[in-house]
């Protein structure tokens, strides 16, 4: 357990003072949120200890008892009379719901008692938040039942009946603006008092932080480790609520455009006899006595998808790749979404392909995950990604002029490091309007031996990058098909050919003219929401140092 | 290369002698099959002689040498002025085309000359072939172009530029009923001469096979082995064609279901510390200097997302399983489908989902995936599967009741066999008029630790498997989220606590009850199809002898 995590902190819950409020000073409102600081931790310290003790609660003296307390295991099981849709979704509560009787389940994110007639209780689910207002009343919430609210460890799973009245002030410690007046209150499963994580402070912002320190207040900073450690907590935050089904969109957008485009979706193995098709290092394993490896990539198997007749094939699946990367853009495994098609006459085909998807699909995520991108940028902030109706393409060429011109020189037929692609994406910012674009025409020196040379200059390939705020993205190319050529081609890279005599092998049944390309999902997501770490947009990170949870 | 697939056969091209042979015998009909099998052969040998060395075609002399010929490489890297729509997909061929000049881009699935000035070739794309009729005309095609028709190899890549036209008689050696009179011919790339399947052999019924055995012929049967050695030609059988655009459509509707649900599709990685949640065996691996193992189910890492507030999950990846089963139903690595998801109540929710799901998904491969249903069915006849527009459930009591009516004793608390499993299956087709259902209620004993007991009788549990045709294609259930109650399962299953903490600590900060499901891709359309073997139905099946290709 991480000691910097164990600072929790409450935010304002200030429906009741709001009109009040408005009318203090900055200073007193500093000294007031210290001193409800300091109450609450004494609270929290108080709750930790009820928690731990759930015997301290002497309900069964208590006539009301019938509309609060655990629920237990057994009933839980039995078929009740409850139908999953009589629970109404947090998210979904507004104002059109008011004085209705509404049953919620979600999550107990924050509990404060004022006094022992009334207790405030933040329900949290899928990232979305409502206050749930216990207030002591006769016949319906008895002062044991208050007790009991103010007992509830955090992140404990509760269902909450009320009535959702609207409150003349905005809400500020939740997201919908409706309050529930509670009635019934049962804990479905409880939470262990002591969390490693307090949601609200994994859902925190840098700013925010920076606000309160400059204010002289300390808030907690959970940091990448102590989130990826405790990674169920974490993902609770709305922000990660938002990441991943934005992630989700994505793939979904992916599929259903080129499933509209005639392709198929294909499913290759991961594991590979041998040890894949080179390049960078792979995870090596014990294949039934034979040597094996995990599949760096799909692109053996997706080019002999294509000889095997399919036209057009995608592919959503994990790619492993065993490198020393500890950079913020690499995994040791990963999401890859893959293309493969035939090219009746031009690799611009592709490039086509490319173009239309990602536009479809940055146009898609801008239209329907308008909540979700909310709740990443309230975190993260970010500008929305620029992009052109039609994609820009420029040649390697045109990129290295572009550096030239403004002064920095790189080698013609090299490849271009991560600061230049930086810089360009850069320059084409400020000259085209775009934080995307297509980069085509690489040098064949700095492609896989399967890239097709260009026709006019053959130190040129039929190749593209694509970049996403000056990082890259996708990789993609017209591939040989030839297989004495592709034999050529892979005796001029030094790569031994019988190694790879099945890969070669696949195109002499006759091979149509063929390209494709490859993307990374988390890097997607990572560059269309301008995060800074691609572990925050994989689910279960894995880095040469992380292989749990 | 196998000598079995060694033996070509090629269907008879018969538009032109369609009427006439309607009129004789079908003893003179086998005289005359029998004599231009013979012929064919014979061209056969001569088109191999001929295509190895493309030198004796010296179309150099010929004025209309520009109708025809190689495609040089270069040529196909150019931007031509030729549009992808400029192509017809051969498979939309028909008679509202009548008189219109088409291009397409095939293989040459089987040439046959007729004397010098005529040359038939049957071209294929995507599983859907066309005759076409190169015939010498003046100013168009000369005798050289019909010599480099005849000399074209099996399975190599053509572009035909040609006429629709609609033969009185209908053809029967493809599957689109008109015939392409050819102005231009050009090979985009040639196969090697000699193939190790002829996809015509590849793509025969057994029922074809034996009436011609009957009928004292002698055709050629191509092995499950040798189809997957060389699965790229294999692939290209319309059955398989079919197979695996059927494979798509189904990850594609469970997609689309699921999604409209309110579920979140995500990605968990299948590279994992330790060894997985045990069970069956494990691949093992070296991570980095930490030992680690492929995840054989996404088991933990969706009820962690559950635990991570995501309320639905769904993932569809790779699954590893090193099991020693050489059996139709078993590989070593397969694409489940997984879902978990919250329950609110009760867990006949989960089985309310795969209800919905199924009944949807066989609706829209029935109505949708029409074309690709036949072409499997005219290899591998099957009867459409019967199933009810609301899905049976029997509980375990009542199906082990149903086997004990029929005389088939089971142990009342043990697990069915695949014998039990397959009796049943017929019982309920004969009682209920269903080939898939759902049996539920399990013995708690044949079931995993993590396995909810039922309330009313902890000897059973909440769980489920779903059958097609008398297999099983899913299990599930609902989970234990209490993690005291886990540990207790765990231990009471005689498994070491300690070495699964990682996966009890998860349920310790409060977890919603939930269940959830797995299928596996390969056995839905395996048995949906009524497939015999599950290696039919992956792309390129991984099995305990076989890691290739």
């Amino acid at each position: 357990m991480s000691t910097e995590s164990q600072e929790p902190a409450l935010s304002e819950q200030s429906t009741q003072d709001d009109e009040s409020s408005k009318s203090v000073s900055k200073k007193a409102a500093k000294k007031e949120a210290a001193k409800q600081e300091k109450l609450r931790r004494r609270q929290e310290a108080n709750l930790a200890a009820a928690a731990t003790s759930s015997l301290s609660l002497d309900s069964g003296d208590d006539p009301l008892s019938a509309n609060y307390g655990d629920v237990p295991l057994l009933e839980l099981q039995s078929k009740s009379a409850k139908d999953v849709s009589d629970w109404t979704k947090v998210g979904l509560l507004n104002e059109s719901l008011k004085d209705q009787l509404v049953l919620l389940r979600g999550r107990a994110q924050a509990i404060r008692a004022v006094g022992k007639k009334m207790a405030f209780l933040v329900v949290r689910e899928s990232g979305f938040t409502v206050q749930c207002l216990a207030q002591v009343q006769p016949d319906v919430v008895s002062p044991q039942m208050v007790k009991y609210a103010t007992a509830l460890s955090r992140e404990s799973i509760v269902d909450v009946e009320g009535v959702v009245s609207v409150p003349s002030a905005p809400i500020k410690g939740a997201t919908q603006q409706v309050e529930i007046l509670v009635k019934k209150l049962y804990s479905v499963n409880k939470a262990v008092p002591t969390l490693p994580i307090i949601v609200e402070d994994a859902a925190r912002s840098e700013i925010e932080i920076e606000k309160a320190h400059q204010a002289g207040e300390q808030l907690v900073r959970v940091n990448q480790d102590t989130r990826l450690n405790f990674r169920v907590l974490d993902l609770r935050t709305p922000a990660n609520q938002g990441i991943f089904r934005i992630q989700s969109q994505i793939g979904n957008i992916f599929r259903q455009f080129l499933l509209s485009e005639d392709f198929v979706e294909i499913h290759t193995p991961k594991l590979i006899a041998g040890s894949s098709e080179g390049g960078s290092a792979v995870f090596r394993l014990d294949y039934k006595g034979q040597p094996a490896c995990l599949a760096q990539s799909p692109q053996l198997h997706k080019q002999m998808s294509i000889c095997g007749d399919f036209g057009r094939v995608f592919e959503i699946g994990p790619v492993f790749r065993a490198e020393d990367s500890y950079t913020h853009r690499h995994l040791c495994e990963f999401t890859g979404l893959d293309v493969e098609m035939e090219i009746k006459s031009h690799y611009s085909e592709v490039m086509d392909i490319v173009d239309r998807l990602f536009v479809a699909m940055f146009d898609s995520l801008n239209k329907n995950c308008q909540k979700e991108l909310e709740a990443v940028g309230r975190q993260y902030p970010f500008e929305p990604l620029k992009y052109l109706r039609q994609t820009l393409r420029l040649t390697f060429e045109e990129g290295i002029q572009m550096l030239k011109d403004a002064g920095i020189v790189v080698d013609p037929l090299g490849d271009l490091n991560t600061e230049s692609e930086r810089k360009l994406g850069q320059l084409v910012l400020e000259k085209y309007s775009t934080e995307f674009y297509i980069l085509h025409r690489y040098p064949l020196a700095v492609r896989p031996f399967y890239t097709m040379p260009c026709y006019d200059n053959p130190a040129y390939s039929n190749s593209f990058d694509v970049f996403i705020r000056g990082e890259e993205i996708i990789s993609g190319a017209q591939r040989v098909h030839v297989p004495e050529f592709l034999e050529k081609r892979a005796e001029a890279c030094g790569i031994d050919v019988k190694t790879i005599s099945t890969y070669i092998d696949s195109f002499r049944y006759g091979a149509p003219p063929h390209g494709g390309f490859g993307v990374g999902l988390e890097r997607v997501v990572m560059l269309f929401c301008g995060l800074n770490n691609i572990r925050k947009t994989s689910l279960y990170p894995r880095d040469p140092l992380r292989i749990a949870p």
